[in-house]
């Protein structure tokens, strides 16, 4: 199923020659998969920049030109860019071909999928490589950034179609990654607390602290571990914005049940209540070192 | 000033040798400022461990005994464990003999070194290393650690001497750091907002997270962005029960205005406020991306 150049596509189009457009590119070329892979940007310079680097045989501005005959079209844009590139397809895709996506939120995606196609097409197979980083652009991007990397496939039960599933499994199989699949609203949430809440949060760290440290600045006493906390606040804001938007539901709740723990640990220490505060810690190391990977 | 082999002291006592204290004895060892290196800790397994792996040149388990006739004395015993320390130095410490410490927080290192000797002695440079890892004892010190990291001293004007001041730090530039001065108070605000809040909002995320999803273990869907920003809720429970209680004025105040921006960006979410979220995390990015260094 893994094998090295077993073509699974004829031609491959990837819309949004960014990171994640652009090492996708590069491993599926890698891995001799494709014959051709095709490349769409709204950004002339970036198709140029994309095709200097070789990272596609060809590229396009207008997605009507370049999904013309195209076995897959893998949606690598932001989430708030998802729904134009829909209307788009829904007019020119040829029959049979598969689409999928890298959203970082899936329900969002599949009802502007929903909305663009009347119904959700068959062979689209919601997607999302739990991959990025915060350096962005195709000039950045590295066939490796998926090896061993987690990517979630949301298809809809009596909905999408189970072959179309499977290519874009061993798609992205052939890229490295470990592949997964989730319920739209599970993904959502999942990712809602191991991800979006993050964001939320070392962004809010940072702006707090800035804000209520202007005249100083104490960063330059941080450590380590703050540099590791705050790393993603360094993460770009207008695709965390469009993110946070489009899973504002999951989230908000999420921050609301996280403001209440806050609280409530401000009252422990102020109570000088050992035991509440040590319990908290305790549960959270024992669950850090055992559960997450690191 | 760094000159190697500069010796500026005959004998110094190390009090506590965990991952701060077995570190610091080899740094200074390597940098031959010492004839000496005393360790003392009241668990006599950790002084045999210490004296096989030549972190010391001699053990003790008796505070009393351990700084007879030394230079200067380095606690580094976690906050919790401070107060009894100073109970015995106020009875024991000879005349001249310089201390420093390496609390995490330093009003309330200060107020229990005055409730000990009475007043504070002249002697004692309060100091705080900003040193650490997931990884304590002293099996896991290694003479790197401080290097280019940051140590705060915090004397008292008017009170500390300026001799000491100078040679603890001294003691710690041969290790490698860089050594700051500031008030005690600001310590423990600028510790609170870089270290101990951080330290706090991990804990509780994860916390939060396990308990509200026990069915499903969502940490497998976890990418490198969750794993930094939890790395330190892998840290000492017991030691942070210490460090947020001795500074829980500061954190606790901290905790709340963090609560509240928490809520504001729940609401400012679910009423797609995009301008107010940009807000935020455009000026966070800003601040990460030039203040903190990584």
């Amino acid at each position: 199923m893994t094998n090295k150049h077993e073509v699974l596509f004829s031609r491959v189009c990837i819309i949004g020659m960014g990171l994640i457009g652009g090492s996708l590119a590069k491993a599926i070329k890698h891995a001799g998969i494709c014959n051709e892979v095709l490349g769409c940007d709204s950004s002339q310079s970036c198709i140029d920049e994309a095709t200097q680097l070789g990272v596609i045989d060809s590229g396009f501005t207008d997605v009507a030109l370049a999904i013309h005959d195209v076995d897959i079209v893998v949606i690598a844009v932001p989430v708030g860019a998802m729904a134009t590139i829909f209307e788009t397809l829904a007019d020119h895709l040829p029959t049979n071909t598969i689409v999928t996506d890298v959203g970082s939120t899936k329900r969002s995606v599949v009802e502007e999928a929903k909305r663009a196609f009347g119904d959700l097409p068959e062979n689209f197979v919601p997607g999302h490589p739990l991959a990025g980083g915060e350096k962005n652009g195709v000039n950045h991007s590295f066939r490796e950034l998926f090896n061993g990397c987690n990517v979630i496939l949301t298809p809809l039960p009596d909905k999408t179609n189970n072959e179309a599933v499977l290519l874009v499994k061993q798609m992205w199989q052939h890229a490295g990654a470990i592949v997964f699949e989730l319920g739209v609203e599970r993904h959502d949430e999942v990712l809602g607390a191991t991800s979006h809440l993050p964001h939320m949060l070392a962004y809010l760290l940072v702006d707090i602290l800035a804000t209520n440290n202007k005249k100083d600045n104490i960063f330059q006493y941080a450590a380590g571990g703050f540099r590791d906390f705050t790393r993603i606040a360094s993460s770009d804001p207008g695709l965390w914005c469009d993110i946070s938007l489009a899973n504002r539901d999951v989230i908000a709740t999420m921050l609301d049940n996280y403001g209440e723990a806050v609280s409530l640990l401000a009252k422990s220490l102020m109570q000088g209540d050992r035991d509440a505060i040590n319990g908290v810690f305790t549960r959270a190391k024992n669950v850090r070192d055992h559960l997450v990977l690191s």
